[in-house]
């Protein structure tokens, strides 16, 4: 059985992500979708309603499961026995980050193997990072993210 | 008439921003430099006295003026009734985030058009923050930005 | 009167250059659509056959008309008293080659501007040649060129 | 079952193509090598050639065939009713390029995935136009292409 | 005599690091590593640390000297009477980044000349940061670091 | 003795080039400028005249001579005992082409190493080609290659 995980910080989850993972459970049997607990870096959401976001998102789809992880991912590919990390590309400066975490990952666990999938064109301008300042200073951040997620994001924004 | 927007941080004004601003203000009606009061990141100078620096430099070109918003580009655009963002590129680090940021936009007010002009070479390695590091170490910026930011900024980092 | 000219080879129009054409006509006065006649490079329409096609795509807009150059660019921007060359940018091998010629340009013109505008994301895998070589193979190129384009690619291609 | 295909021109497979191979028979249940026979472009090998090199090379990895194609690989992979596309990447330039054939093929063949495997590092300088290079020039290519190819490449250019 | 400077953080050296010192040292007749003090960025390693680790590391190579500096490059530059930097290049962010200090250094001194190395692509992956990152999250960092390096991120982050 | 040695199609020598000899003539003790002669790529000038107008160009300098090589670079550099390659930087898509040679290079001759200086940001635009694309349209190449070459592109083009 092939299984893939999809790590990332998902603050909040984008419909970018969401396509990503819609077309990614096609290729493979089992995706697990892996929000990264990051103590160091500051998040919006609790990585609960991250992971609550994400749940709400992808309950159509059978074969997605969200869980989370902290320490290496490599570790944590090793223990669900996993070999197939997914990643998104959008653009060129992803292109070099991302090269360098899948040779990085290679070196700590021979047999995994990260695989890139191009992000939808209708998607390519959108980050987590960008929805967040676009809804923090007011603007309307449908279509870009799941209907839960544009909700919490105005409850967190609503007395700023 | 064609009003264009110049947005930016300006902290402080180089020689690579006067030289945007001269080549657009030939192409519009009228320019307006538009100073981003971000209270999230911090500034060598306040956004008054960047808007003081960017008056004293830009006084002897008719069609531009100086202003600062906060906020939603799109919404002080909207406000200023103004259908064009002039952006400045010097590599292809800056061309992705500036394509992100305008397609951001272009998805927030459809009307609204970014255009790019390139940066002369002479200016290409030239930015606010390498400015501001090499003044800090008591480089001189002569020849870098106008006369009158080469002087405020050691009034600055006198003391250091 | 702000006159600016769009040049390319358009061997066909596409509708990634129709998209460029809408939204630069409303930034200038009159907008010239300038299809490059270099006998140097191999084409699959003649220049009369390409202009013809860009005219039946663009009748719509009154401030844009279609002429033909040969020799340099800037030859061609003095003669028509432009001071304002449009083009669009797909991908960072885009820019790269786009801002040599724009220097170039500069070099050879001090007065000519060169403005960049993003190409619409939906559009950004877009080319004439990637459009002549699925054709060329029995793909399908609707919505990828004006319908007069995939008539003519059709017959083109009709005996191949 | 999961099928996957793996296009290119292969004229020769490198040490490269069959790293990606080897990883991603790993990935699917049937791994298609297809090897474009394009009329257009001038090969130092027949597609026949090519063919057999790479049968040489695969023959231990059980779940890996040979075929070839012309015309549109979307339609090669209609007819062998597979619904992924392998390419590997080295560089930025290749991820443009790729990033716009997957996005092309996506429009012709909706249900079509491209996935990408980033090359191992010891193999980013290679590609079939330098190994034919160098090889045209007297210089050895052992270790950069599988034995078969460098007896072949030592005949075909053995009287220059 | 051609004196140079291979400047950085080096917090802590590499084996990347370290492929480039052995390789520029046969460049020139004397190469000095310079760790750079900036008291505005948190480091894992203090100077003296840091200075400690890279001479363990560079004991073999004779024309290598270890020192560190603070202010401008130029300036320490000019008191070496060092009139080559030598940078080591792994991707294209790299390459944006260094042309910008390049151009900088050589407006701040005119008669100074950076030169570029290409990392070993073995280490293209390669970073002081990812290395911490691993090694802070207990992942094993051998073949990647110095023995000596090694062993103080091992005593660094015993306890986390 | 550091010999370097500085390759190229040089067809014709452009002022991008005479400034990395100037520079790097001065990093080492002495520099081969060698002339690539490629019986399969077309060019305007024959590897004799190429020699003579760069041997016009170099004349001021002492230590660089003209010479010129065909098969294999490293060949060439084991011939003259050279363990130096200097190659101009001027963009990203140079990088990309020139990181692959030189890691070519370095595979075919371990002792060998590829150094890179940028070219100055003035000459960034500039290339053999775009320099006899303009001089063949009847462009004025003044500034942008030495006297020598201006008169001799005028010459070949005079009929045009």
């Amino acid at each position: 059985m092939n299984v893939a995980i999809y790590p990332g910080s998902f603050d909040p989850i984008t419909n970018g992500h969401l396509d990503i993972i819609e077309r990614s459970s096609r290729l493979f049997d089992r995706l697990i979708v892996a929000v990264l607990k990051n103590p160091n870096k500051k998040s919006l959401f609790t990585v609960e309603e991250r992971i609550e976001m994400i749940k709400g998102a992808v309950s159509h789809i059978k074969n997605v499961e969200v869980d989370h992880f902290s320490g290496l991912l490599v570790d944590f590919a090793r223990k669900k026995n996993a070999k197939i990390i997914v990643k998104g590309l959008r653009a060129v400066s992803d292109f070099e980050y991302e090269l360098q975490m899948a040779l990085m990952n290679k070196k700590l666990y021979g047999e995994l193997e990260t695989i890139f999938i191009m992000t939808n064109t209708k998607y390519s301008f959108l980050s987590s990072s960008i929805v967040k300042e676009v809804a923090s200073l007011g603007g309307c951040v449908k279509d870009l993210v799941p209907p839960v997620v544009e909700e919490k994001l105005r409850e967190k924004f609503k007395n700023k």
